[in-house]
């Protein structure tokens, strides 16, 4: 087996760090601490990997951050090469090179390592030089320049988050929002029978029962959004402990100021460092509102799924698309697999928020170490609820189509229309004809005009479902 | 056993409902619903009671409703008596009245109909009539009017919610922070040594790591208070199943101005109130802001309790006050029962924010079922964060003095001041320093003088943790 | 205000422990370390109160320790009249002279130290003594012989749990069992539509559905029971930190021995002391199997409420008793009210679950402080499941009736059935067949006999569901 | 773009289903189904595939089931060729043929179909077929034969987790305990300090501390074999709704015991198949004890990392091996990264719980729809215990050393040790020298003797902190 520089993969080489000697595949740019914490942190495999989002946020922070040291003595060159180093990771070009696992130190520095050794070493082939060698780029002193694990692994968590939720969460939000208001919009007229304790209750139409479902979901995007501020917080130029030692007057403040601008997300340097260091309640913070948005799901899909049962022996009331065969043998059967496929979800951000939620309560001191556990949990439930929130919707929601000849019967064999003749014949005759009706089986109208007290013309105009959809004006007596 | 009216416990008088007649006790004001619910929710025993802040928040709205329902027919008189029984209840001069438990029906209903036929009833005594006549204050059409148990359950969830946060909760929260802000000031000269991954670090000063709790607690305030424009809608007015049937226009909007105007808390009507009937994210969305606050609180009672460990074989670096005898034997041990109750409290917390989350997510159709569940775990967690802050700053944090002599004895034998030489005599020949003094037990100075790399006035003038505390200004070399 | 011995409540008399002197209420038998934690934990009100199980639980406790220690040097007439007290205790009588609450010191000494003063005064009392003299029984020397609040405490939460779960829990487990086992008996024959996804499937029986749940029940019993030879196992005889310092030789045995004999249960000494007081994995074990348990009822009461969804909009499928009136307006509304007080309180298990667990995980060293609250909490969820389930046996369960006309009718209807056409008309029929049905809304006949594939006769003697509810013997063809 | 049987990337083939003709890539073996998911459950990304567990569980099912079909009528060639395909499978080869995300059809069909369709390609390959012809195999006929998804993937959920417990967790928990029982008994001898509350108390052996983690782990181990018996219950021959249509009588229970023999894991038939397919109580329940065991890791790793701090500021009492560089600049700083991953999986298997818990708790009748995301989780709390235990056992246990000269520092400063004073001088005179002893700052010998109460030969013949270490023979006095 020999040491070489080549990039091929049967090859090795040798990188050191301040215990000694290791071997590193010749084709990997990562340098021993990496190769140190694959052997030490052999948990998992390959499905337990540092979330890609992190590889890019921290890629983000060193592209900013040797920008941002040009001003405090970082040279051009070098600068320039870790910059071009960073693009590559943040275009995804060199992810094979962050083998790392989420089970690893609890302050994510030997994933800062990586992003050290990967960019700096990428930096020295740009420029020519030896892999390996630390030089003209030495991870440490020049892409780790001014930062330290204990403040970049937290910027790159606010950055990851802030990112995926900007471009994924509130996209698929706003997605399955808009297609619940439409559809709001187009059963606004459709009378349906309403359910309360699971039981038969007055009525109401189709699109009102839709707009509390819409009104979750725009409050949800609302408390997303509402937790956003302390998440565009950086721990950036916190350094070690939170004090900024090594770091320059001025880093913390420019190097916020060009992520915001690289990213365009209105990041700015957090006002406590301490804080940021030592806990990440923010994350905790944003994770409370996905567990909203959790409930909120769970609650529509699992009413989409009964009001979509059947076809036959179900509720009925609504036909939801059908995708993909529910059974070789019966069709019809059309399976709510999208309501599954969320509210499983769902199941699953409730159970995050209880990782995070102890992550962030056992910080001790100067630093929280359960940050890659937590910001990997943050970024799953982000991705599954944006990433379901499309599927849902272009798959399931936007295809709904009521059956209203069903949701016509069911609303006139209810019972509770009877409310409606009180004024008419008086509660205690109408309170005849519904258990009339119950007890024999009958409709109401049957009941009523068996038992004499109307006329089928007189029930047809006194017993209006359509009159029952909201308060009524207030006429003195 | 006889039927009278007379208020003697030993009597019973009969009630009625549509089930038919059963016997209340005499001296007592709830009618045949709440009789009913006691045979048949027989569960928990008293101290599972519906908490007495639910209880306040129907009477009042009774009161506002009563008030209201002037301009949409009420009689002068029975809306006079109808408040004034309501304010007796407020002052809580009736609780005994109220023997329903949590866990009975879970739209609340019981106890909405315990509340009205307590108000009914002690409206009659008001007014000279006969308890259990209905006559002249119904229950129903008069106590109830405009109203169902499906929207003032929720109604009082809120105006409960809401006042305790405000009376209780934030004065506590802010309590706390302020006493810590005064520690962190107090404490601002104090250098001592920081601790990542609990391993000794870069000095800070014991303000600073104050001013992260601080911070903490800043935030814990802004995320609980950014939670409440959504618990100041109110359902009133949705009636049954969100349509307002029932209600007259323009009621859902007086109500909840009057009970605005009652509280001074600017409750407004919930824009849509199938939502306000069915979902319940609203209080998922404010437990998780407790969720946040109680891992803050976690991590700040764990500090103070490791800080103040000892007084001989902890660190030692705090004394936090001495409340009770800790033994019997041992002079001078102090056990941080102040940091326990508290961090039992944050565990309670996480705890109860999952059962309101399970609930939250378990609505059905036009109701959601698990009302009396989340809206009791919702005030135990607002009420024991409450006092637990204010028992914890009072009882410990306003007492907490520092060590400053395990501080200082710490910072100087502490490794990592080494730091400090690498400018004068490089980082190799530190390093030597820094290992031989671990290796042999030594401090800095004596290894390094020893190694005969500078002198005792040399180190002394070099190594200053207080220059440690903050980034340096960058000057061009 | 004067000082006195008499017992009345508006006197006061003086205790005194290490810290000095404190007045106590002249009422109260408790002592200076009661009074002290009443004054530093003002926290959560009189519902927060230490469960009363614990406390009967540390009376029996000192009540066999009093017995045991005879064997090592405590007087007679000592320990006579401290067994006398501590049976009062244990017979409920002095439940008043134990205020303090759950959010107290973590290792529940303050407790400890109630039961100690009470026992001490009360035996006193009986001795003809002075109260608050600790003569000629001291609270410490005496009643608490041979023990430390570090062993106590943990001792009477493993006796307390053991207790009301085979007083309570498994009773009422089993009383839920029976009854749904009964019902599965009584609907063996009624053939019914299956559903999965909540979509119509093939039939089976309301029994065999029924028997689902059975094995649920049964196998909860199991759970619970196979946790509870760890529960058994009792910590006293650690004394301070595990060693057993101070205690005798024998006394951890004999103790056990005796609190076994005296509750019935097998009780045991702990094999490891250590673990018993640093940590309370069994508590989280037995918590464990109740989250199990609340998960199954969730599950059952779920199916029982949507089963006897309607009267007319719904599955329909099953009658639940009535036992309240669902509404004024309309009869024949059953809300299932025990279903949904049920499923409260299996969220609320779920919720303390995850209270006990973080609790059980933060331990520290040689012990665990967050004692009281994780016994409070898996005591009320045993209390409510226990309760729970009796009540949801006698008030649902006992009087579920099915609805077999609409049973019936959902059966016939259903499309499924046309799985049975296959032997005879082929699988391509067959599936024309279920299609045109589902198209036009007929029924499987309907359809089948207009295609012409088949007469009514024949349909009728091919397409039997009671011949679709097992496997089939395998025929060699 | 071709359509061909190559195994050419580039091109595709065409599959069919019901719902018609998809296009499938020419190099992959899947179907329809598969193709049909891929497109409508585009979730998450590769890291959210179905856990290869389950896909390999899914194969040994149908190798089984195949080979058990020989005596229900399957054709020895078409058996042959499915088990011959199955095995591959087994062995990992096909693994790229399964690209499914656990975020489908709560069922588990689609990976249900996945395998039926792959396993039936590769037995045409085998057999010389055309690909996609599902001729001589058929999916559904042959390879599915007697089976359903509803009882294949729970099937496969609780081969899968058996076998991971099997074969990974519990050696690696048994790895962990037998290392910390190493540990005790290497230390039985080193007397140290014990700490309560945090705080200095009695002393006991570091051997006895061990102890108690050891029995944390021991019964950690009893723990999860106590849950194995219900796992061990397999849902084969329930098919669609547990009534076992389709499939042969016997079949259920030789299918079982195939796959017991295969596995050398003692599998048998469930008792009951609906609550099989219905609820998976079994998964709560294993999960269960993975909750004990994340609190029993939470508690030890914690107590190591705070044992370990240090080197100067922290308790300093044990040395955790140092397997990367903490610092650069600190040489001696042993950041306790292992203690660190093993907490952050700790919390990780706190929040699965929940995920688990939740998914639990709403199947709906005959189906629990939340089948992947359970055995997700579980596989995943498996994984991460285990070779987290054995990843922590390696890499920190281990190499644990104590750093005897601060534990006897510590031991000999703790002020507790005055106890052993009382019997010589007196509680009174022991508490005047605990009470100096701490007021000046000295050790309880130099108070002693300056206050002239002893000397120091007698000091050190009655303090033996080596004789505090366990009860004591009662002797009559």
């Amino acid at each position: 087996m020999a040491t070489n520089n080549s990039g091929d993969s049967t090859m090795f080489r040798i990188e050191t760090d301040s215990f000694g000697e290791i071997k590193v595949p010749g084709d990997k740019l990562y340098g021993a601490n990496t190769a140190r914490s694959l052997m030490n942190f052999d948990i998992g495999g390959p499905t337990e990997r540092m979330p890609i989002p992190v590889i890019k946020a921290l890629a983000i922070l060193k592209y900013c951050a040797a920008d941002v040291n040009r001003k405090y003595g970082l040279k051009t060159d070098i600068a320039d090469a870790i910059q071009k180093a960073a693009l590559e990771v943040i275009k995804g070009n060199l992810y094979d090179h962050f083998p790392l696992v989420i089970w690893q130190t609890g302050s994510g520095t030997q994933s800062n390592m990586n992003m050290n050794e990967v960019l700096s070493n990428r930096a020295i082939q740009i420029l020519g030089g030896q892999l390996g060698s630390k030089t003209p780029v030495h991870p440490n002193d020049h892409v780790n320049m001014g930062q330290s694990s204990n403040d970049t692994f937290p910027t790159a968590m606010h950055i990851a988050v802030a990112m995926e939720i900007n471009e994924r969460l509130l996209p698929g939000l706003q997605l399955l929002h808009d297609a619940l208001k439409q559809k709001s919009e187009e059963f606004s007229e459709i009378v349906k029978i309403g359910r309360t304790h699971t039981q038969d209750a007055t009525p109401l139409t189709l699109g009102q029962e839709f707009s509390g479902y819409v009104y979750q979901m725009y409050n949800g995007i609302e408390r997303v959004k509402n937790t956003l501020p302390r998440l565009y917080q950086l721990a950036a130029g916190g350094t070690a402990v939170g004090t900024g030692l090594n770091a320059k007057v001025g880093f913390a403040e420019d190097v916020a100021a060009k992520i915001a601008e690289f990213t365009g997300i209105p990041f700015v340097t957090a006002p406590n460092k301490f804080e940021s260091l030592a806990a990440h309640d923010a994350m905790v913070e944003v994770h409370g509102s996905l567990n909203v948005v959790a409930t909120s799901i769970m609650k529509i899909a699992n009413d989409l799924r009964f009001l979509g049962s059947g076809p036959r022996c179900g509720l009925g009331e609504l036909s939801l698309p059908e995708n993909e065969p529910g059974s070789s043998i019966m069709p019809g059967k059309v399976n709510p697999t999208q309501c599954e496929a969320i509210t499983m979800i769902a199941a699953q951000v409730m159970g995050n928020h209880v990782a995070v939620t102890v992550g962030g309560s056992n910080g001790h001191f100067e630093l929280n170490c359960f940050k890659p556990m937590m910001v990997s949990n943050v970024l799953q439930s982000v991705r599954l609820l944006a990433d379901g929130c499309v599927s849902f919707t272009k798959n399931c929601v936007v295809g709904i189509k009521p059956n209203c000849d069903v949701i016509q019967r069911l609303l006139n064999e209810s019972l509770m229309l009877v409310t409606a003749l009180n004024p008419y014949i008086g509660y205690d005759k109408a309170a005849i004809v519904a258990k009339t009706a119950h007890k024999e089986g009958k409709t109401l109208k049957q009941a009523a005009v068996k038992l004499g007290f109307l006329n089928e013309e007189q029930f047809d105009q006194w017993v209006k479902p359509e009159e029952m959809l909201g308060p009524k004006e207030y006429k003195q007596s």
